[in-house]
Order: structure tokens, then C-alpha cells, then sequence
């Protein structure tokens, strides 16, 4: 089949916009990154947030990976139901534990959640006690992002100590996200944690550094025992413009029909906002098409892409269907319930995005 | 039951981030807008876009709505399986033509759909033939907003005529989205269209004016039959802002925990990209904190809203529940499975957004 079969196929099945994933792609990218963590002697803990998909989660583990990241205790939940037992949650899981949501999860499976302050400790501890089980709690530091995180190692100390002193916690290590500038810092406030926690009889058994755009980065913090990457699997805009992806590692692309010429200069996606989302990531435009790179996508209304075709010589035609690869393609697969899977022009499968939704 | 009651209740029954509308507050906004077209002697047609939700439709239409207005394809369907029968879909569903899905509903109910161009009408026609039944079109004209609609009265005459031609379509008149300043242009479009329709024997007796910020131009239009209108069913920032809703009028909040406090002057929400969405509508910030009005959402990660405390008196401290009005409120709708439903600081009800993730 041509890629333009495909495109029939897919419009005539599934109508559009469409999205679709290309698991050859998908298959090439979990194993270099496989390759990356293993080179490194570091555990790949791959973040499905990206895909929120077990068939992939488990994909993942299959090629080597020793468990999954998570962002959501949802997405925990999804994915423990698939049989996935080794899972880190990456969050101050407040909400979540407030609703005796964590406490469930718990008594079915072992997980570690983390915390950055005594709020979440004192809430993971009420969990603990709700399921009569240990949790296992990892502090997040923050070396420069400022995301999340303890911004001292004095502080990430003290956290520590105060998990491994609260009944039902356990002490199980430390998550790090350092910037791109910020590795040498990163490996000064682990070091002095480290150093810290020996008097009081601690030891980080986990210590785990993320990012995609950080892949380039894998075991350069000496010590990290793990690394989580999620967008990796799919790859986009943001991934390719941080030098870690080329387009042709980009598995996902949005099927998506011209629905509109309205003037010579300007063109209409039916890919909009609800599909494409507003999240530019600090690009120039909304989207790159595959077909016409030097198209624009200038901005949205919620169903409707803005194209600025002022730069194009060869210009769409109302009911073409182009491919977008999307600036961030986390938060694309959060807006739909199903991806399209296919092998270069077939389909082979069609996935439903099990997680998404789990606000909680 | 306090405000600080129903917060606690919303996180021990279902967690946060938790979306919540007020249905006292949907009520009288559904009352205003009705009493706002029957004044003007307007047909109200409100658009479901905003809630996606057959029971608010039905509210709606009970309270004198003469039908609806769907964006998609997938919601009418959504609609007409809940016996909503009057739906205007004002797109051109090329997409949804070409996958089979409008000419399977278009068996079970009568719907206009829109076009802005020959493609989708022959789009149209092929469906039609599918179904064995007459499609109603009508033509979506652009006076300034720069979105999908021919831009000449020329144009939509020609397509009216290309409709009323077609064997297994029907044309049923013309759509209109002025902007704040074009309804001096918008009033000599149209009545260029209609002269023009005379000689072909055609009358448009459909003539729809739309959006919630044109609510204060009901009317405005003389020989408009119809108003479509979406937002303001919850009402948001951006409505608060173009003068047409109160924060008294936002129906729709997000509740969300502060999680990290990070530094002084910096927390963090549950509730990112993810939830808020990135779609800021031209707004500071990404929302209004009705408990810090004076703190600003700065940015997000996807599960992070990243506060910026430092214009902030009393700062909010980790385990806070505070309630979000977002900027854009369809957006944030599209992003989740189910609105918890309060009258004040009772529960009420939980709503399934049944007409989410409908792609095509």
C-alpha cells in the first residue's frame, strides 16, 4: 500500500482527523533507548505518560526495561490492572491519597510515590495505615528546573529522615530532573545527600534522573541507578529541535483533511485546538506537515487548524488529508481515546488509550 | 455545608484535580441567554461544543432552545442517540462524509450541516446518496474573522446555487461568526446574498449569527433567525473579560491541591497542561485563583500548574484546595470523562461529558 492508500484507508475507516502511530517507529525507539540505559549500566524506567497505553508499557518491559514511570496514580491504577508490578509514581500524590484512591492501590501492588515536603509524607503515612501496608517514598530534588522538588540537599536530608522515622514509610531513594546546564550541580547536591544520609543509617537505593531531551545525558550523574524518558517512544517537534530525535523517529503523526482554502494565503485543518492542544513548546508554529514543510500552522480555533500557506509552492487543495508531527505529542495522546497503529502503510491495530483521563 | 466542607468532600470522594459546575449557576445562564434570543426574537441554538452533554442540551431545549449546534460530527451522533432531533452541525464534515458516520445518522435524523466550499458539498452528496435521504447545507460565510466561510457574497451565492442543484441536498441558508466590528459588513453581506438568492428562487431560511462574546448583538442582524452561543452555559475568564458574564456567572471551576511550595514565592498545583490546557485565549496567566486572586498561573508542565506567589499577601500553603476559573472553559471540558455537579456546596449529581474525545 502507498502512503496514499493509507490515507484513504484511514479516512475512509476512521474519518479524520485521525491519530496514528507506526510501530516499527514505535519498535526502533524503544530499543535504541534500551540500548542507550544498557550502555550506560543504568535501569531504564520508561514514563507512559506519553503513550498511557499497558500493550506499550509492557512492550517497554519487554525489551528490557525494569518497571514504569507514572505521573498520575491513575495511570498506576491502568497499568497495575495490566500486570504491571514495579511502578515509581513521580508525584506529590496528595489528592490521590486523600481519596483513599493510593491506599486501594496499594494492598494489589507494590509502588513507590514521592514527595518533595511534610504534607505528602503525612498524607502517604494515613494511606499506609488505610492499606496496613509499607509505602515506599522517593524524595524529588530539584536542581534547577523549578518544577517540583527540594531545592537544598539539607532538605532532602531531612525528608529522608522524616520518611524513614514515619510508620508505614519506607526511605526508598531520590528522583533528579536536572536541566541541560545543570549536571555538575545535580551531581554536587547528590553527593552531599548521599554523604548526609550515611549517619543516619540511609541509603538512596533509588536514584533516578528523566527526560527525553536528557537520553543524551544517560549515566552522566555518577551513581544514578535509573533513568525515566517517556516521549522518546513517539518522539515530536520538541524532541527533534532538542537534537535527540530526527523526523524520521517520529512514530505519531495526525491524519488530518484540508476542510477549507478560504483565501489563496490561507488553509483550514480539521485538526484544531481539541486536537492538536495550544501547547506550542516554544516552537514556530503548531505542527509540521509531513507533506508541506513550509506550511505554517499558525494557530487554532478548537476544531480548526490555521494554515499560513504564504510560503509554500506547492499549495494544499480542500479534502487533501496531511500528516501533522505534533510540537508535543504527551499531551496529543491525552486529548484522544483510541491511537491507529500501523506498520509503514498497514494497519495493524488500533490501541485505546486506557489512562487517559485519570485526572487523579 | 461550607465551601471548606465541599472542598473536603471533593477530595475524600473523588481526589483532585476534580472539575466541578455549579448547576445554579448553569440554570440562570441558560435562563439569561433563552430570555436574552427571545427578546430580540432570535431562535436560540445553543452550541454543545462547551459541555458535551445530552442532559444540558436537554436543558437547553427545555428552556425554549429551539435545537442545537455541534461542531462535530461525533457529537451530534452523541446527541440524536439521546433524541435530540434539531441539530445544525456548522462544519465542513468532509472527514465525516468520507468515513460513512453522516450518512449513517443522517438515517436516523434530519441535520444541517455546513460548507464553505464544492468539495465538501460533493462530499455531501455522496452521503446523501449513501443514505438514500436529502441532506440539509447550509453555507458558512466569513465577514472578518478570518476562520473557515467564503468571503464574498459572490461566493456563497454560487454555492447556494451548487447546493440547490445537487441531487440529495437541500440549501437551508447561511452562517455568520461576526466579529466585535463587523456587523455593519456582516448586515451588507447578507442582504447582497439574499437579493442575489431571488433570481434563483432560493431564500435562505436559515440565517445564524453565533458566539457567546456576541451575545450583547442578538438581533443585531436584521432577517437572522437563529443564534448559536456556547460558552456561556459556564462562562470563563475570556467571557468575563469581553464584558458578557461576571465571575458570578462562571459556573465551571477546577478544584486543585497546592502539592509543593517549592520557594517563597513559587507553588504548585495538581492541575497542569493537562487539565487547564495550554490554551491561554490571550489572557495573563492560565486562571484565576478564587481563593488568591492576586497569585498567577505562570505556566504548566503537563501535570504541574506553576504558581507565581509573590504579589500574594496570604499565600496558600501545601495541602490547599483551591478552586481554578480557567481562561477557556471548552477546552478544559474536552479534557475530562466527568463533571461533578454541585447546587452551592451541595453535591448533586456527576455528569459523564459523553461527547468527549469524538474526534471526527
Amino acid at each position: 500500500m502507498s502512503v496514499a492508500d493509507l490515507k484513504t484507508r484511514i479516512a475512509s475507516e476512521f474519518g479524520t482527523p485521525a491519530v496514528v502511530i507506526d510501530l516499527d517507529v514505535v519498535d526502533r525507539n524503544i530499543a535504541r533507548v534500551q540500548g542507550i540505559c544498557d550502555a550506560a549500566g543504568v535501569g531504564n524506567r520508561p514514563h507512559i505518560k506519553t503513550h498511557k497505553i499497558p500493550a506499550l508499557a509492557k512492550a517497554q518491559i519487554a525489551a528490557g526495561a525494569r518497571g514504569i514511570t507514572c505521573q498520575k496514580l491513575g495511570e498506576a491504577e491502568v497499568m497495575a490492572a495490566a500486570g504491571i508490578d514495579d511502578i515509581l509514581v513521580s508525584y506529590n500524590l496528595i489528592g490521590a491519597a486523600r481519596s483513599g484512591r493510593l491506599a486501594a492501590l496499594r494492598r494489589s501492588v507494590d509502588l513507590t510515590v514521592c514527595a518533595d515536603n511534610p504534607v505528602t509524607i503525612a498524607a502517604y503515612a494515613d494511606a499506609a495505615a488505610q492499606a496496613e501496608a509499607t509505602i515506599g517514598v522517593a524524595v524529588e530534588c530539584d536542581t534547577g528546573r523549578k518544577r517540583a522538588g527540594v531545592e537544598t540537599a539539607r532538605e532532602a536530608i531531612e525528608l529522608a529522615r522524616l520518611i524513614s522515622v514515619t510508620p508505614g514509610l519506607e526511605f526508598r531513594g531520590l528522583l533528579f530532573y536536572p536541566t541541560e546546564t545543570s549536571w555538575t550541580e545535580t551531581q554536587a547536591f547528590f553527593d552531599d545527600v548521599r554523604s548526609g544520609l550515611v549517619p543516619l543509617g540511609l541509603e538512596a537505593r533509588l536514584v533516578s534522573t528523566g527526560g527525553s531531551p536528557n537520553l543524551v545525558n544517560v549515566g552522566k550523574l555518577a551513581g544514578a541507578t535509573e533513568h525515566r524518558a517517556g516521549t522518546y517512544i513517539f518522539n515530536d517537534r520538541m524532541q527533534v529541535k532538542a537534537g535527540v530525535a530526527t523526523l524520521a523517529d517520529c512514530a505519531l503523526s495526525v491524519f488530518t483533511t484540508v476542510v477549507s482554502r478560504a483565501g489563496p494565503e490561507r488553509g483550514i485543518l480539521d485538526a484544531g485546538s481539541k486536537t492538536l492542544t495550544a501547547d506550542q513548546g516554544g516552537l514556530e508554529g503548531y505542527g509540521l506537515l509531513l507533506e508541506h514543510p513550509e506550511a505554517k500552522i499558525k494557530g487554532f480555533a478548537e476544531e480548526h487548524g490555521f494554515l499560513d500557506l504564504s510560503k509554500c509552492n506547492a499549495r494544499p487543495v480542500v479534502g487533501d488529508i496531511v500528516r501533522v508531527i505534533p510540537n508535543h505529542v504527551c499531551v496529543v495522546v491525552n486529548m484522544v481515546d483510541q491511537l491507529i497503529a500501523v506498520r509503514g502503510t498497514d494497519i495493524v491495530d488500533v490501541y485505546q488509550v486506557a489512562a487517559r483521563g485519570r485526572l487523579v
